[in-house]
This record gives C-alpha cells, structure tokens and sequence, in this order.
C-alpha cells in the first residue's frame, strides 16, 4: 500500500468506522474530504428508479462544487420515499454540522439491501465521531468500508505532469455484482487534486466512463445507486486546465487509465467468478453492432456458463449473436478463444481441445470477427458460477 | 397414457428409435407420419443465424402442405454450413423414400449441440428403419426421443366439436433451456385432424404462439433451431374451417390451450428450476411496457436467485422495473407475492416473513401493480439455481 500512498492526490482526507448498518463486524461507514473546496463532476445511473442520495446528489452537482462525500454500505437507501430523502439529507447536514461546511457542499452515496429504512440512529450518534476522526483513515479503509459483496477493496492512484506540476488521480470503487452497460451497482470515488474547469471535468469524467464502466458487465442487471463523483481541488497548483488543450488531452487519458483499471478491478472480482472474460468483436456493420453484438455475448447465461465449464461451445455464441439482431453473416465468422483459431467462415475448425485448454487460463479473450466492416469494440465480464447463484440467494440471510 | 391415448389426433403415425447421435442410451430420433397430405403452417426462430433444418422447412412451407416431419435430439445441425443443409435435405430425402412421399411433402428438425455435422452414415442406415416402423412407436415415444435436458417428455391433447365432428389436437414439445421471448429452444409438433385453410391455420397457430411460447423465458437466451409446426389432416371430416367462422374461434382456443400447456410444461421443466413463476404486470402505460416490465423481471438473474433463496427481495424487482426502460412512478407501484402485499406505495409493508413463506411454495406469482394504465401481461419463468449453472456448464462433457 506504500507505493499508492506515496501517490494519493493531495489534500484528501479519510474517515471510516463501524456503523453496523447490516451487519456488525466490519467498517461500514466512511466520509471523503478535501481540504479545498473541489470542482465536482459526476456520473448517475440510467435507473428510472433512484435512490434517494443519487436523487439528492443529482441536484447538488448543478453546482458543480463540493466538499465531502459520506458513503455507507449495507443498506442502499432506495425504495425508501420521503423518509429515504429526508434520511440522506440529514445524513449530510450531519457531515456539514461536524465540518463547518454549507450543507450543499456535502454528497452522500449509499449501497446495500434496497427498501429499508436507515439506521438514522445509529448515524446520528457516529456521523460527528466520522467527522472528528478525518485523517485517521487511509483511502483503502474507504475501499474497505464501501464494500458489499466485494472480495477486495479497489483503489488506483496515477500520476501526470501538467506545466511543470505533478497532479494525482485516486480513485476508489466498489462492485461485484448488478454490474451491467450503463454503469455498475457501483461508487466510484474520483479524487484529484488537478486544477480544471468544471466543463472540462465533465467532458473528461465522461469519456472515461464511457470507455470504461459502461463496458463492463457481470449479470446485465442495472443499480438504482450507480454513482461516479469525480472531485477535483486544484492543490497540483497548475494553471487551470481547459477543454481543448494539450493538458486536457493527457487529463483525460489518466482519468481513463484509471476508471479502466478500476473497472478491470470490478470484472476480476465478478460476484462467484473463476474467469475474467474479455469479449472483443472486431469489424462490425457499425459502432452499435459491435457493442451490441458484445453485451449479447457478455450476457448470454450460455456462454458464461461453458466458460465456467472449460467448454468451448462456440454454437452458444453464434446463438447469442443471431439473437442480438445485429447484422451477420454466418460464413463470414471468426471466433477466437485467446490465439486458437476455433471458428473459420463460421464452420468448426476442429481446435476444441486447443481451446478447451485457453479457456482453463483465469483470463480469456473471446474475439469475434464478422468481416463485414470496420467496427470493434470490447467488453469485459466474467463467468457464471455456482457461487453466483449462492450468493445472490443469499444476499439478504 | 391411455387417456391422452384416446384422445390423440386421427390419422397420424410415429416411429422412434436410437441412434446414439450424441451418446447412446435413449431415443433420439422420430418419425411423425399423416396418413393423409396435411395443411402444414409453422413458425421459426427469429435468431438470425439459423440451423440448416430451419432454412430448409422455411423454404418448403410455402407450399403449404406436408406428410411427414423427421427430428433428430443430440445435435442441431446449426453452423454446419453447406453440408448442413445437404444433411438436412438427405435426411428428408431418406424419409421421401422410405415412405414413398415426394422430397418436399418431408420436413426436418433437429436440436441439441451447435457447430457439430450430423453423423450421417448413422442416418442413412437408420431412416429406412424408422419409416418401416412406423406406428410401433406412440406419440410420447416421439416426445421422449426429442428431449435434450428437458427432464420428462411433454404431450398435450385437447378435443373440441366443429358442426357434429369430433376434432382432436395433440402437441407435443421439448425445451428446457435457451428458452426465451420469440420462443424458445424448442421444437413443438401439433397434430390436428380438424379440417382447415391454410390461412386460418396460420392466424390460429400465429395468435397462439404469441401468447404461449413468447411469453416464456428460461435464460433470455434464443436458439438457432426453434420450431412449431403444425399439421392438420382433415381427417375429422368436418366442413372446411375458414377464419371468421365461429369454428375457427373455437379451433384457434383450442390450439392457444395446447401451446399455453406446453409452454408451461416447458417452464416447470427449466433447466435446474426448483420453482415456477408468474410474472403478472398490471396497469402499465401500454401494452408494450407491460410486456417490457414482465420480461425485465423474468429475466433477471438476480429476482431469480432470489426466488430460489425464498427471499422476497423486492428491491431487485424495482431495480429491473427501473432498468427497463418502461415508465414507472415509483410510489404508485404495489408488488404482490401470491397474495401477499409486500410493497405498497413504492414502500415495504413490513410482510417480508409471509411474503417468505409464499415464495417457498412450488408455484410462485409475483404481481407488479403500476397505476398507470390499463394494459397488463403474463410472463412464465422458473428461479434460478446452482443446477442451471451446473448443467449449462458440463451440457457437452
């Protein structure tokens, strides 16, 4: 953890402790700081149905500024009505009332079993505690704290230079399973201390998204609290990077590096997975075959299944492209499993056992060529276990 | 068996034996003989990489008229290129000659692994076998030999009177997994005696696969070799029925009662189901976002595995009704387990230990109430279970 922490972004400080919240035994509850105010960018999930703090968090963020988040796992305060909302407000006003800030310079982030009411309690009593304690805390105890069905805590920290300045990008996220395109059940918390305008870190946070969380995918099931903030500083001391410039450029890049790798993070820890699956479909019609053509895939039971099994059965991936109503030609289709070569112009070429033996590696790479354009494009996601199953039936017990 | 015996549609034959086509042990391959030239109407997958039988009684069903269909369990013949579909044409040309018929008075279907060529020297010495003995076989013999990992065979018959005449229809199906909207991985044979167009046995057979096979789901997944084809021989002597006609409304419920049996036959035979589910959705905008709503729960991993760990977590059937896309106001939604009120208002009701004690019940309704229309549907699954994964992990080994 030594290397990461010599490269936290600057001016961050951390708080975690146990709030019991679904369970006792574990930190649950945690509170991210900037010592300056931050420029604040964020992301929300696609869900009709919101939870309360993302529906709370929405509307601060047109301001585009902030100060603390406070996040807590074990309960997602959705499905909760007037009380959820009136709980995540008083939640942050908790946070403010213990920090000195204006209550809107607070955001709040919950995930967990949906439709029960908070432990407002309990929370009441321990916010101003989680205030007090800032600093004592690293950002892995907020990683740890935020977890769900998590296996490991997720945090990345990457280094630019911007002017002569060095700015650091942290980032921290949870999410194991509900991880489907448009966002994960997942937090994920974006710390820098670059300086940069707010529409800059929009157009940034959103690209890196795009290429990133919105690629990734464990059982095609959308959260009512995915939730990316990005908060940015400015304690690097650059000169405030704009759109469009150079330094925006390699911003952003380091933005991407880091909610790729998070994401990867995500993937590898798939709720039951055994194998981290790369699913890459090369040209496609178009851009919306290609991604299309990937979720099918990445989706389909079947093929999570046979991956689980080591079994190479190629059929089910035909299966899941035919169906995704994406435009193929079943002559002109190339599978991959890693190098071998399994299906050429859409017939067997009789390499099962080579790819038996690729698919028994923990990462496997599933490319489809349907020779029919010039688009591609590449998702991520694991296999469908047993422990899947376990898990989730018993999630709630 | 003899009740449903007695009441089998006049006029057919049936022959079955084994041909080991994936291991030896069981029938795999049968004969479906009218004594009579039959009005044929089918309907096919809408996956767009089709197995080489689908194309081919695609092509012949435009005639509109059949004698014989021949199916083959183990393998489907699909992604088999041109020898596929010379499999498939050789196959109906065995039965041709075996029977005296001419080529495309025969029509194929085969299920069971992708991507693999039929063992065609098996055939060729059996086919001839499996026309002389016609008639030693039963229908449930027929339904036997076209399992794949379906656990019992599935035959229904329905009798009805058309102006004096005694009509008999008798379905008979397999499918277990791969079963999704737009039908299912499955193959449905219905054998008619009743006399009818062509025109009024497509708009029967059309409006009853609608709500029959395409409202149940399994796994999400959709094959390469789904199939229903139905056969009606006139041999019930009644007057020609023709759409319009009171007999045809009467015919056309009676068929839409075959298919609706069937297809929850399929259903209670999911792959690994311990439990049968309703999805019933009511009061949505429109009927496109009822059925939206039913399929988005019905197919969601997580309100599955819920369903198997007798959990009524509802926040995972908002989470999908959220997802999908349909409108929602989530305080107006009520969700019913049986009848267990478990949210009212978009809130729990604190009734999560009855609603417990209802999902531990073989058959389980989970009713979504939307107050915002006056449109509903109907959508059959199963949960799912370790057994799923287990089965779909090791189908080829």
């Amino acid at each position: 953890m030594e290397s990461s922490k010599g490269k936290m972004a600057r001016g961050f400080l951390f708080s975690a402790l146990e709030a019991a919240i679904k369970k006792p035994g574990r930190k649950d509850l945690a509170l991210i700081f900037s010592e300056k105010e931050a420029v604040l960018s964020g992301v929300f999930t696609c869900n009709r149905i919101k939870a309360a703090p993302v529906k709370l968090d929405m509307e601060r963020i047109r301001t585009g500024k902030g100060q603390a988040v406070i996040v807590n796992s074990g309960n997602a305060n959705a499905c909760t009505g007037k009380q959820g909302m009136q709980d995540a407000i008083e939640m942050t006003d908790l946070v403010a009332a213990s920090l000195g800030l204006k209550k809107n310079k607070v955001y709040v982030c919950s995930t967990g079993v949906i439709g029960t009411p908070l432990p407002m309690d309990k929370l009441r009593q321990l916010i101003p505690d989680l205030g007090r304690r800032l600093g004592k805390s690293t950002v892995h105890d907020v990683a740890a704290a935020i977890m769900t069905t998590d296996t490991f805590p997720k945090v990345v920290s990457k280094r630019l230079m911007v002017g002569g300045k060095t700015a650091t990008i942290t980032g921290v996220c949870k999410g194991a399973g509900m991880i489907s395109p448009n966002m994960a059940t997942m937090l994920c918390f974006l710390l820098t201390d670059i300086s940069i305008t707010r529409s800059a870190l929009d157009a940034a946070l959103s690209r890196a998204v795009q290429s990133s969380f919105n690629r990734i995918t464990v059982d095609g099931a959308m959260s009512t609290n995915d939730t990316v903030l990005v908060m940015a500083n400015g304690m690097a001391r650059n000169d405030v990077v704009h759109e469009g410039l150079v330094h925006f450029q390699k911003f952003s890049s380091a933005l991407s590096a880091v909610t790729t790798e998070l994401s990867r993070m995500i993937v590898r820890d798939g709720e039951g997975a055994t194998r981290f699956v790369e699913i890459a479909v090369s040209n496609a019609k178009d851009q919306k075959d290609a991604e299309r053509a990937g979720f099918a895939i990445a989706n389909s039971l079947l093929v999570k299944a046979a991956i689980y099994g080591n079994d190479p059965n190629w059929g089910r991936i035909m299966a899941a492209l035919g169906s995704s109503g994406i435009t193929v030609r079943e002559d002109k289709i190339d599978i991959y499993v890693n190098r071998v070569k399994l299906v050429s112009g859409g017939l067997a070429t009789a390499k099962e056992k080579e790819a038996a033996a690729a698919l028994r590696k923990k990462e496997v790479r599933i490319t489809v060529d349907l020779h029919l354009g010039h688009s591609s494009a590449k998702v991520l996601t694991c296999d469908l276990t047993e422990d899947y199953v376990r898990i989730n039936a018993e999630y709630r017990t």
